[in-house]
């Protein structure tokens, strides 16, 4: 693309913000000159925040969510509801529930769902914290907000046929046509199944 | 967007990167949580090339654009017309020609173009290092390859005006339908100029 930068210095920088993905080599360069046009103590600051974020960040040991404490600030949290875990695959699916305002209970983060075509088992994620969890006995309902893909239902039953033994409730969030969504665009599946689970209709004055 | 992020540190790396232009806090988080992901001594090389980049860079002291050394790889190389040179508006502009690979002079970056609306004069860009390079009588050409802007013209013209008394070819690069522009939908002024300034035409076979 650019054969021959004027300067090493700003190839090296173009070249590692492009390693982020879906970052180019002339949005790199874009982003590479705002810099350069910053206070000195500003780059600073940019450049040390993701060294001290990569050496400091620790996964929170309840539900593996990432933390800047042993505990992160949910699953410490006072008026939290500690009797319900939502059981999700990442750290940006706890943000998303957060992010609703509409949960007030607690998270766990398995890391990822069952796929054996990626390599990945149930020993790859934190199932057996999960039982652990639901050993304590002090959780009353699991959730379990995971994909809808076929991955995601596997892990589900997986999980189901671990923890029916348990005296907790497990739900799943509901599925349908979202919000929005117009039925002439939605897939069959989505729609047979919001057909099929249809609720009763409140109406809201 | 995200009122309770669980951790600090997580959160100071997503506003710091969403400092940058064109990066919204979505992207930021899953450019932070990509980097998590990553080996720490990777985070580490990132996070301090940009601190490398900005305390180390120079700009040269013939042409103004970013270099690592006191003369950049363009004003330095033995093999370059250094009797042509193409004024340009930025660092950018520079990248930008040296990617066509179809240039071999040299370059002077303005550092901007005169804009009174924004408050930038003559005085505010390296127009007196220019006058001193034309002055020193090893230049031929010079190219104006500025903006075809309002304020592009005035600065060209102003340029033109400061340089005609030097025994210097003054040049501007051609204007015109770019290649693969339709007709239809070029603007009347770049339309009309075209027509103008039409060309023999060259048969290639």
């Amino acid at each position: 693309m650019f054969p021959e930068l004027p300067s090493k210095l700003l190839t090296a920088a173009v070249e590692e913000l492009a390693k982020l993905p879906g970052v180019g080599r002339k949005t790199a360069l874009r982003l590479v000159l705002h810099l350069l046009k910053q206070p000195r103590e500003d780059v600073e600051k940019f450049g040390k925040t993701f060294i001290v974020l990569r050496n400091e960040i620790k996964y929170c040991t309840v539900c593996h969510t990432l933390s800047d404490t042993e505990q992160c600030a949910v699953c410490s949290h006072p008026r939290r509801d500690h009797s319900t875990v939502c059981v999700v695959e990442t750290v940006r699916d706890v943000l998303s529930i957060e992010n609703t305002q509409q949960y007030n209970g607690v998270y766990h983060v398995l890391g990822g769902i069952i796929s054996p075509m990626d390599g990945v088992g149930p020993g790859d994620l934190t199932i057996a914290p999960l039982l652990q969890r639901a050993a304590a006995g002090n959780i009353k309902e699991i959730i379990l907000a995971l994909s809808t893909t076929m991955e995601g239902e596997t892990t589900c039953f997986y999980l189901y046929k671990k923890l029916r033994d348990f005296p907790i409730a497990i739900t799943t969030i509901a599925r349908g046509v979202g919000f929005g969504d117009e039925l002439e665009y939605t897939d069959e599946l989505t729609l047979g199944r919001s057909i099929k689970n249809r609720q009763p209709f409140v109406g809201e004055e």
